[in-house]
């Protein structure tokens, strides 16, 4: 078999037949919480961080998925076991688990199929869409804050990584009518910085790592790595509110995410962050980073990039 | 064929095959725009103004869904057409659009399916659950005013009506630990009343009614059924900031939702409303709907309840 | 005498004689700065730290009571030495100081009685109400949030011990229609955690102690004692923003007053915190105070308890 | 018998006996829910609507008093009735029912006086104080706007009158500071007026009446006298959020309460408003008042002060 | 004399000579209260407003000009009279009256000059620069909100036209960045829309103009000019909070100013408004504006941007 | 020459003759940035910080001035040595420099002086004005907190000292009607305290000194200098939000500022701060300050304030 396997509720199937129900909760009111992890050298990183996040999740959204996190786990190893065999050996996946709430019997009311009960739950991957990431690696990502805020800590917890990201979605597209390459970071209802739709945000400021404070943002787990690395370089980490005009006049920024670990930031608003380049903390947290899992992480990106593009892969 | 159809896509399919990929924008971050309109003896109650709502919604977040607003009608009565057959001539249905922002191709990756480009556009029905409504229609619906807040017009607007509803989830599981049968009434930031999950809120002081105001909630087209036969009956109606506090101490309340029209609301908060029974401009309203429909709606919910659950039918 | 007595405005008076007059200020407008300490073996603990906060707030309030704080701690330990021969060896007493704006002559004005000048000062004590926390202290107390909210630092300091309570009041009285045991956990306008009616709330995340802000809650006593305890044991005390859901994920909880000094709480808003048991840290501090004061805190309580329901003392 | 009476918790006592335990709730949290009505010619004036308020308060707090509205409306009468025979003939009265969650049992605990359940409910009166208006009708009153911030309806609703007053006491002293004279005009947390310790305040923009939104402040009965008034008089009455530097340009402002109707503003943080003199809107809205009730009220005013100064009257 | 002439603190000086010294208030603290004025055929409209505004402004910053109402309107007119000659009979004049706090002593120190006490005075004029809003007029305005947000009305109010402009020069300077034609439309803190740096902005909703509350806004003589017109053409003019999300959605919108009156907007945040043209409600609107004042609102700016192009005006 | 030379767009010219043209930015929107730094025996202190400020804040606002660092420090040592002569070897002076965003052609339009481009850039001094420390150094400044607030963050950076300050007018001028002696003291919107018109505020509890937090103030370098001394003297230095109720409960108080370096603070909105007089830590903090600028400070300012009002000086 060529083609990647999903467990879904339970099953092995296929990745082409991988598919909710039109009238599961997680179509029909974003109700899923999520995690992401990924592969380094085809093996989980910090996999059991990221089933913590997700069962504590799991436990304020009180939904029981029914499973230990020792079988999601194991669930999960078998699903890259079989999926990391088809990508290349220098090529990364990105691991996902999502559990929604389950099926509504209301809508489904007519159709002859039988409602499932019990939330609906979900393990696949996706190969590391190295290609979007190379350029920015390289120059440096540009953000701009939209009007669009974020969804403040009353509606759900910011430790809560759900699916409700409506708000995700019309802030990327406000803020790609600044700049089409840019990513748009969110600011909070007292116009502090919180985070992009996938990453941490963080930035430098007098030698010393700033970042919006832990109860405002998801703890990311990406974030979590760079406070350790922070910690073994000497490089003090705190944290703060950080007010827009505060983040534009940083010495240095950068993103820290699941999927490509750490990415500079050369411009928020139109404006060069620092002297417009990415900055030496960044470079000293990556190269950490790189030897910590025993891979170049920046050439793996670059270098994916152009593989990937010379073999016609879909973008992403 | 005994199985209502979906239109998924421009294509008819049975309801039991009608289903969204897991890298759908629906699924992964609840990017979707949905409209509900009901039926009355099978013929579909103000469609019109539902997709003025629903291209508006489209508009603002910037999804083309290639269809035009003649179409998408046609498109409807057809799936309801064919469903209306399969329920009972005193039943009805409820119609649903739902527009997400289509297949991400990252996620997809690897998988040999293609990836559909454009938005992923569903028709399908329901039949209504009268027997969910029906005890409440006779005693009162009970609400309870959960920690969880409502999201903020700064996120998206409230004349959006989209799918990323974790709070609501989240909300409602609150408000059941105070009152099994309660549904949750949301606050604003300010602790202003918005509306429940399903419905907006409307209540009753000195002979008018007073809702909250049209800019901080859904601008229900129920709601405005209400300010139309409120008219034509001589009944005033303001809009005003509402204060749970000011909720609970009202002559009478009610919701205003698409699938049942109007229910009574008899408690908040454990506290009665009025005299803590449905109270007279609700009834009044309500008969006015009825005649305006030619169809006795409290009495096709009571005796819908029964039937249904005379049948068997599946709850909802 | 076997009645407790009670120092009014400088005069000792039995208890069941002292009473205010209905225009004093601390009816009339809750005009009421208050203070309360707790004997361990019928000493007082931390009487100068109580006296200094409750100087600190009637300077705040603009009252000069027109004694010195000796004069005060003087008559305070007479009151407690005469009232405690009236309770057990075993048990222990709370002294409540209050100071009232004074009698407002407008609403006297044609009763016989000349209006008294001056402020309204008032020393008495209770016996500790064991019986109401011996549940609580084995299996935890359990807390909800109320729609009610905190009033603000805007309106008066956190740290003014005020009797201004209606809040409180109402936010009991919404609790409880939840849970009939539960206590209120007050939020802040930011949807924050502050503390009960009587009770600073603190928790546990990964080994640390969490609290809420010390501008934003009040400086409790008892709270800086569990500070100087956890310092003793080498536990982290971190202040910090709660957002609710935050504490709902605690690892552990317990709440600092001064009548039972620390309470475990095993459930907020229904769902149970940490594992749903008092927690190690709990225990550590409680046993640290026990040996400080040289009694064993929960003995006393569980104990006391039962010997004030065999004697059929009225609760608390 | 000279003195007046008070009926405390059913029993009809003179008022130098009139006092409640210092462990009653009113003493203990200011847990209070009052009103407060005027004579004109000792008749009340709007007694039932100042009973339909404070019933509605009471159901608001859950207290139920054991009294019907008709029962309390017989007492008021009957206080009364005793009462005006001790005042002159030209002068009026305050009446004012409050009531109290009631005795606290822990803190009676040792007392041997029983303790009493149920609220505690009391009803007493005050002869007007007219000196302490005197002046002020003539050459207006002074508002300044303290730091201190009224209580937002998050924590209690504005329509509640109850004795949580802390914050009035302070606002008070502190606006004393600014000008001995003056009276506090508490601002929201937004920086809008709402009103003064003791009456709603209203100003005149254009010709019109402009009062702070309804849901925002107490519906004062004086405040709906002016708004019936003006109705008569053909003066427009707009509800609208006004900030401070709106009140401060107003062509003319002035106070509704219950004990002096209306009183004229002149000044507001220190600038006069409008001319500086009491406005031509004030006159006739006071003028048809006094018409109304048969009374000419600020002479009444006037003159009944210049009496009970003459009689050596205590202030107030 | 062929240069306009410009009253500086009550002298006639050529324009070339009119400047402030470098420690005056309003180049120091840009303490600086401002109106302007237009003239239609050389003719000052409303001018009486507009002093109207000024004087209520100076009023409320407490700044005596030492001037009455009718000398400052005498003064503006003998400047208007002899500027006029200086353009066209076609072309128009933008009139300005500027107060500031005066000159600061301490900074002028050492000087050799006497510091003048008193405010610093100064009426002046400028030719209406056609060529900025011809382009405009036809195709329509483009509006963005940047993530400056509005001052709010505790800081000062919005109906004091004043000269503390910053945010307006930030704003601007980032709505550039989305697309170069903008105008920055500002939002207030709770992302509702206020105005531009010179224009009140209105939309049309279903027939009716929507503006933001007059409390929250400049309160604009060109947007008294709209109401009044649009009661004169039966169209209903409503005041609402308008999230930025409901602007967007509009059917219409507009900018009214002094300078060009109204001006259509098409765009806002890169979207179009309505079908993207200038709307019928603006057309009515601005037709009847041009009759009451005798003068083709449009043709003039077109035709006298041509003009001015021409003569190798400066642009502005 | 006996006048002191101002550095106005390159030119050196007398003081009397620097001026802005009324349309230049500083004039028409406060868009201005500004700078001071203050001599010690006439000797600039820490000019490379205010430097490095300025140009961030120019920075921020996107303003280019077309002059290196270098450039303005050399250009403001070369003003500073040729205005040092013209004042007493032991007076001092204060340097300012400030840019605005330029002249506004449009306004200029008809005049006959051609419009410059680019920003304007200033460089002058001034001779401290002892006279008005002198008495506050010795008994302490009194603060008052007006209702006019702080502009927040969202508007513009707390870190750009700019002088769009028409609140600080508003705000001095609101604080004298309470105490002709006072400063003003802003409160954020939430009630905290920020700062002065021209100082930074600190405050003395349990031994540390308490600071509002960083990124919602100025960052003074008199208060930086603050936190070096404080950390050679071994006093705590802690940054937290202060609500003004804290700030009067305080233990001591005192102002930082460039031109007169600490002050005393000993009133609080007609409350003593502490006992009412000057503190300890103040004046350790200001007898370190003097040493290591080799100058007595508070000496130099009550024998200066003598000397100058001797000599017949204007105020300032």
């Amino acid at each position: 078999m060529t083609e990647p396997i999903v467990c879904l509720n339970g099953r092995m199937v296929p990745a082409s037949e991988a598919h909710l129900a039109i009238y599961d909760a997680g179509v029909v009111q974003g109700a899923t919480v999520a995690e992401q992890t990924r592969t380094f050298r085809h093996r989980p990183f910090r996999l059991g961080d990221h089933l913590d996040r997700l069962f504590r999740g799991l436990g304020y959204a009180r939904i029981d998925i029914g499973l230990s996190r020792e079988e999601l786990a194991r669930i999960s190893e078998e699903v890259l076991a079989h999926n990391a065999r088809l990508v290349d050996a220098d090529a990364d996946l990105g691991l996902i688990q999502f559990v929604t709430a389950g099926e509504y019997a209301t809508y489904a009311g007519l159709s002859g199929r039988p409602v499932r009960t019990g939330p609906t739950v979900c393990v696949h991957t996706y190969a590391l869409p190295f290609e979007l990431w190379a350029g920015k690696m390289q120059t440096g990502a540009h953000l701009v804050t939209p009007s669009v805020r974020q969804v403040p800590p009353q509606c759900w917890p910011p430790q809560l990584k759900c699916r409700s990201r409506m708000h995700y979605y019309l802030a990327e597209r406000e803020a790609r009518l600044v700049d089409p390459e840019a990513y748009a970071l969110l600011l909070d209802l007292d116009g502090n910085v919180t985070e992009t739709n996938a990453a941490n945000f963080l930035m430098v400021e007098r030698g010393a790592i700033v970042s919006p404070p832990a109860e405002k943002t998801l703890p990311g787990i990406s974030r979590a790595t760079v406070i350790e690395l922070a910690g073994r370089l000497g490089i003090p980490f705190v944290e703060r509110d950080v007010p827009v005009s505060r983040a534009v006049s940083a010495d240095e920024a950068f993103l820290s995410s699941t999927p490509y670990c750490l990415m500079p930031v050369t411009r928020i608003n139109g404006m060069p962050v620092g002297d417009g380049m990415p900055g030496s903390v960044f470079r000293r947290l990556l190269q950490a980073w790189s030897q910590k899992v025993g891979l170049d992480i920046e050439r793996q990106i670059v270098e994916g990039a152009r593989r990937r593009q010379a073999a016609g892969e879909p973008a992403g």
